[in-house]
């Protein structure tokens, strides 16, 4: 399934930046970056927890903000893109 | 249908400034904001094209970035939030 995680982490703070890096990592590791706070995540369930509870480790929950959206299997009708930046469909297969 | 939107604009180049602004006014019309560059947006179809159309009227395509997610009509299991600015559910009732 398609995950969306988006997210504010404030820098204004002690330790704001570190988290924005630890967040940005650690949402790398499930999946892609397609906007400057914003992750699209192809996971099953067990890896979906796994980064929930992961980000939850990382964020302040008083200054920082995590959002997900689950939109579920069939997800590439769902995603419009305009502008810059294209990604590349994460399950497209790689042609050379 | 919930449209999520999330843009990134560059601010960096002349007019993106404005360019932002005009993007969150925009969204605001329709929605909601629950992070910096995140807008939650209960829309019907004619609704979101109208959207999508003022919005790319908006952004320089060469230099920002626009995405839509498009969640149906039974959303509220697939948003999870966590963390700071949680926001009005938009369509629970408001009881005084």
């Amino acid at each position: 399934m398609l995950i969306l995680v988006t997210y504010d982490v404030q820098t204004s703070t002690t330790g704001g930046a570190k988290r924005l890096r630890h967040v940005a990592k650690k949402c790398g590791e499930y999946g892609i970056r397609v906007q400057n706070s914003v992750f699209e995540c192809v996971v099953d369930a067990t890896q979906y927890k796994q980064l929930q509870l992961a980000l939850e480790k990382i964020i302040d929950p008083e200054k920082d903000s995590l959002r997900f959206y689950n939109l579920g299997n069939k997800y590439n009708s769902k995603v419009i893109h305009i502008g810059a930046k294209e990604t590349l469909d994460v399950e497209a297969p790689l042609i050379f």
